[in-house]
């Protein structure tokens, strides 16, 4: 279809706001003077409190409040960013209080102290004697599990969160009666998001006594819905403002800081208090990416076929649940959308230890169970003697395939075309060739992985999204949206959309950036690659029903039936012959000033998605590994997506490079480390945390094979997540290429590689 | 009709925020480092702008930009606060620059700085040099009319802005049948209106390129279109928002300092510059009340019934057009509905004068063509020796009449009753009796006068109102309305609306007070008296949608047919038993979440009023007079109104106490004063300008008449402005009945009391 907005890299709408500073994020607007929140921790990994004297703290002038377990709400309640269920069994997990009566962690939160300034609240957090009772940590899914193992919540027994798997078909019969079955154990690490803007949010009673929340969130509704839980007050008291973000990655899928901030207000009669966390603590006390480890087996037929495919997953939740089920369950989930084998059996076990809390993290799971699922499939086509290529064009889904359990079906799948653009760009045939047997100290090689994703969670979750239209005097609108941009470009996306049903220029659409829970259409907020897809039919839907409306109104000022009009270019135009009827601006004016008809047209609708397309693509890699030190370098990488329709280019093109670059640090780099003895995180800040830096990325080739989704917006499928999920394992099995070492253990860092070189003899 | 929240004197919404501090008011937003704007006023009150020479100021360290009419938009625009009329004839006279290459007026803003404080933008003002060249200044509109008198505005011949009145019947006609014929001259002068916050604004550049001003006004969505108009930039690239304000009465029904605000952000790269008046700047440059002077001619039968009224009235409407054509015109208009004689003639001219600007003040020009007219009805009825109650009595407007030129109806009618009720308050019979015939040094007496009020402007504007309305999942609401609360209550009112309507307690109606032009439903804002009346009816019909949307899903959840349920103290329940169905909160969770049929419900509405109420209403005053010094004791004061249903009392006791408070100043001591020669102000200061304090002010009595008016949400009508009506002539008429002294002219302070009692020989 022909479009005039949409498909074009029309400018970020935020783009001068952020560049200029004029864009406020949530420290900008707390002011100097707000009272400050501090957070004492827990020196140990697992611990009863057993008393805790904050009388010395108290005493210390300029302390406000101090808090702890014994003075405010006791309400156990999930953090986890989802939308709210209405079944009780389909709740996440309720294992969090605001400030914990049992350590969980080294850094779980004690005790709080609200004062007059930084300095004052860090010397008070001193002030507090805590007793603890050490128990034993356990740090691994497998101590965990154990008979004897110490229980880490009460209610779980074997530590063990949850076993939600599924299971397609047959996979004994079909193991039986396959022609190879091939067996691998694969390992990923605990990162971090490292999203710029650290956890931050400031709160205050109003005047009329309701509880106001600024904060750096993807979810500012589902916010509100939580610190109503834990604090136990009715949710509509609760009023949510969330300004620009500074990143989020699904870190802010969750709610972390915010109904202790709001406990500090009420412990202070109301007074403002800010809450901003520092670089150790969000990377010590928000969210993590779960450790997995898997052990799989498939069976292969003689014509390349997967016949069934076994996957038995571990997955380290640490000392809360958060989304920790949901991630084992989704990552699972997704993954069947790519080969649709015969028969496939998951079974996952998200087991607590004592390590900080795993939660969201771009791909939700699926970064995890690919790298696991295609590091593995190369090395069946080695063993196999099959093209990496070969083996996965034999088992691509085909369009029309249904999901046997969620019922989601496949209407759009570019992923044969992407592999294809994939191997041209990297000029795949002719460099495996060149790469072949080589020996020397550097050696290069090609690897490639395939992902499948979806856009957003239906049907385990209502997908609602909201969006509100105005039409102004003058032609142009207002877009208030629910979803939440952070970072990702939405809002630019939702503001073509609207100025492609009106045909105005996206300068004439003014979206309004921040989300205020009293205020915005409701919208669960920024995750699962949704908004483009989700919340994108929301405000194509208000759009259209503008459009509707006005033309309606034109019908009544001029007699031409309704049918007979369309928009183009801010003008009401005979559909035929594109005649102008009228200026947009003079309709629009007439809507507000008609002494008889004025009615400002607006829509203010929200769309129940009941859909879900599956996202495609490919990651094409070149390495050089350096044997003797160990360190590889990425020369090339290719990212091809089958998102459906491209509502920006340039946008979607950054979505990849951010996306493919946090991949290449989870190959390669990154990993939150922890004292093997006593649990304390090693390396919670950005010097000793390694992510990639500029100097470390290579150029990054982007490549977008357009489907048209017929249940997208304008055929637009997700995005978000999508890059982060291959490259690791492409890159994995490009080193496998080139040195012939299967790297099954993320990161592939200089030390593990170079280890594994000496113990594979590659090094004398 | 029997209601359980309307009709009670609920709390305001906004009182915590407001004893507390806790309510915002523009300055409060505005932070400490905005660069500050301050304007340059001409000293002449008559004079042409030769050259001006900024390069001093400019040179001055911390000066940011100097401005006058040679370096920003030279587009004359009108600033009344109406709502915009597509009719050209309709608009308002564009008379006006941002900085004038004329003054007007002593105290008419020439140029302009911006500076980092405001202490260098006083000393830059002192180093702009201007080159006058000095006119003949015109004070009285008398003057201004003669045939040599010099121009005010070139195209303005006989500097006369308009003389837009109206005839009903023949009254030379019924002039020469009445059996009486009366003549008489009134006149009021100039006041102020003298609320707490004095005009404050800032404007900044946003990050779309976006001009946002945030002010303290009653008219955000006009102010947006007016900056737009004054600017030359398309309306929908404004932003305009409106915190909390600290009164406004009209004066902030006119566009005064946002534009130049607007342009002096423009000066300055966007950056956010403040303009705050000082009380001085407020009370000579923003408005004032219009000064008129009456010929009455007043045609009686024998019956004593009003047979022809004959208006020639002349409004001094300063230097420039604002409301002025619209005051002469609506005082007269809003006249007629009291006693509609045979045949009336209206003929006002509104005249410029090189005096600072009249425009929209609390009444609209009803306050002097009622003190005008009901001191010449009891001057008649002293001739005619007629009870003055009576000769009301035989007057009054019957229920069912019909205005023959705005055909507006009379469809409810509390006069009589009004009067009746405060003639027993004030025991009017028996202390007529006691006071007559007094010689003493002090005497007393009492006075009346009734006056008829409109709701709301239409058919002369298109009366368009907005709501939204938001459901939460706890049963509680948002409500959105584009009307300003400006301390007069109507938050409070439309929570209890809405409140009635679902069937919750008021405090679960959280209203946004904070208009934003982004986002709040259109509405030209508050004025005319039009809140509860016109955006009442935007909010009924909010409240009723979503009702009914809450029901139909009831019906959905159910099976219960939407005709059997009612809404009962949050519950939804059988409508004949009562019994409970199911609870509000579980109704409105549902349709949050409910995996098929969620769908948030909401309203957002207009209402394009095309009706109109009147209101009634009577001032009875007894008063002390002291014959040696002229001074006027006003012992009991009584406002009587029929406004309809009375939504809540206390609120509406608060708007009658502050109406007549300043209908007792108008009366007494208010008054505006200026060098005779020069034009300058002499009292623009609180100390000089006698308002009644406290101590000058009895105890006020209020009563209501509540009368149904079908065209009016729940019955109601307008009461903002009628209190201040009649306070001033019930007053002149005691004084009168006191002492046999008429006061024709206003206000009657000591020293014109005194010297017309000498006058007339009461003092030897």
């Amino acid at each position: 279809m022909a479009y005039s907005v949409l498909g074009k890299s029309v400018p970020r709408v935020d783009a001068v706001a952020k560049v200029t500073g004029k864009a406020k994020y949530t420290d900008d607007l707390a002011g100097n003077n707000m009272l400050i929140g501090k957070v004492l921790r827990s020196p140990y990994a697992h611990a009863l409190i057993k008393n805790i004297d904050v009388s010395k703290a108290k005493a210390l002038p300029g302390v406000e409040a101090v808090l702890s377990y014994q003075n405010i709400p006791h309400i156990p309640f999930a953090t986890a960013g989802h939308p709210y269920s209405l079944d009780p069994n389909h709740q996440d997990k309720a294992d969090r209080l605001m400030l914990t009566d049992k350590a969980r962690f080294v850094g779980d939160a004690v005790a709080a102290v609200v004062a007059q300034d930084e300095l004052i609240a860090a010397q008070a957090l001193q002030l507090i004697d805590v007793e603890y009772e050490v128990l034993e940590p356990i740090f691994s899914p497998e101590e965990a599990m154990r008979e004897e193992a110490p229980l880490i919540h009460e209610d779980t027994p074997h530590n063990i969160l949850s076993t939600f798997g599924y299971q397609i078909g047959d996979v004994e019969e079909a193991f039986s009666t396959s022609n190879f079955v091939f067996e691998g154990d694969y390992e990923t690490s605990i990162v971090q998001h490292c999203h710029l803007e650290n956890q931050t949010s400031f709160a205050y009673v109003d005047g009329e006594d309701r509880l106001v929340i600024v904060t750096s969130t993807q979810i500012p509704h589902i916010v509100r819905r939580i610190v109503g839980q834990a604090l136990g007050i009715p949710w509509g008291r609760i009023r949510v403002i969330k300004p620009y973000v500074g990143g989020g990655f699904g870190n802010k899928q969750d709610v972390t800081i915010e109904p202790l901030n709001a406990a500090m207000t009420l412990a202070v009669g109301g007074r403002p208090v800010k809450i901003e966390y520092s670089r150790e603590e969000a990377m010590l006390d928000t969210r993590t990416r779960h450790a997995f480890k898997y052990h799989l087996k498939t069976g292969i037929s003689k014509e390349g076929k997967i016949e069934a495919i076994h996957i038995s997953a571990i997955s380290n939740t640490g000392a809360y649940a958060s989304h920790g089920h949901s991630i084992a369950s989704s990552g699972g989930g997704k993954f069947r959308f790519l080969y649709t084998p015969k028969s496939i059996k998951y079974e996952p076990v998200t087991v607590y230890t004592n390590l900080p809390v795993a939660g969201a993290m771009r791909g939700y799971g699926t970064p995890q169970i690919f790298f696991a699922f295609e590091s593995h499939l190369d090395d069946i086509a080695r063993k196999l003697q099959i093209d990496p290529l070969e083996i996965r064009q034999k088992n691509f889904v085909n369009i029309g395939w249904t999901d046997p359990i969620s019922k989601n079906r496949v209407l759009s799948c570019g992923i044969r075309e992407c592999l294809t653009k994939g191997q041209e760009l990297i000029h795949w045939d002719e460099k495996r060739v060149r790469y072949q047997n080589q020996t020397g100290d550097k050696r290069r090689g090609l690897g490639l992985a395939c992902f499948s994703y979806q856009s957003g969670t239906y049907p385990v979750n209502v997908e609602l999204a909201g969006a509100r239209l105005i039409l102004n005097q003058d032609g142009s609108v207002q877009l208030q949206i629910g979803a939440t941009e952070i970072g990702q470009g939405s809002d630019t996306v939702f503001a073509q959309m609207v100025a492609e049903v009106l045909s105005i220029p996206v300068r004439e659409v003014h979206v309004l950036t921040t989300q205020d829970t009293d205020i915005s259409p409701f919208d669960p907020g920024s995750f699962a690659s949704r908004q483009t897809y989700v919340t994108g039919m929301a405000v194509q839907k208000a759009a259209e029903e503008v459009k509707a409306k006005l033309l309606d109104f034109v019908w009544g000022m001029t007699d031409i039936p309704v049918q007979a009009l369309e928009l183009i270019d801010q003008n009401v135009v005979y559909k035929d012959s594109g005649e102008v009827v009228l200026p947009l601006r003079e309709v629009a004016l007439q809507t507000y000033y008609d002494p008889n008809f004025a009615k400002p047209i607006t829509s203010d609708t929200s769309n129940n998605a009941r859909v879900n397309a599956m996202s495609y693509g490919v990651t094409f890699a070149e390495v050089e590994v350096d044997i003797k030190t160990g360190q590889i370098n990425v020369l090339e990488i290719y990212n091809v997506h089958d998102s459906g329709k491209i509502i920006n280019p340039l946008l979607a093109e950054g979505q990849v490079e951010g996306g493919v670059s946090m991949g290449i640090g989870y190959a390669l780099s990154e990993q939150l480390l922890f004292d093997q003895k006593t649990g304390k995180i090693l390396n919670n800040n950005l010097l000793d945390y390694k992510l990639p830096t500029i100097l470390d990325t290579p150029k990054i080739g982007v490549g977008f094979v357009e489907t048209e989704d017929p249940t997208g917006p304008f055929g637009a499928k997700s995005l978000g997540e999508p890059p982060v999920i291959t490259p690791a394992p492409a890159i994995r099995n490009a080193v496998l290429a080139a040195t012939g070492v299967a790297f099954n253990r993320l990161p592939l860092n200089p030390q593990r590689v170079f280890e594994k070189f000496r113990e594979c003899g590659l090094l004398s």
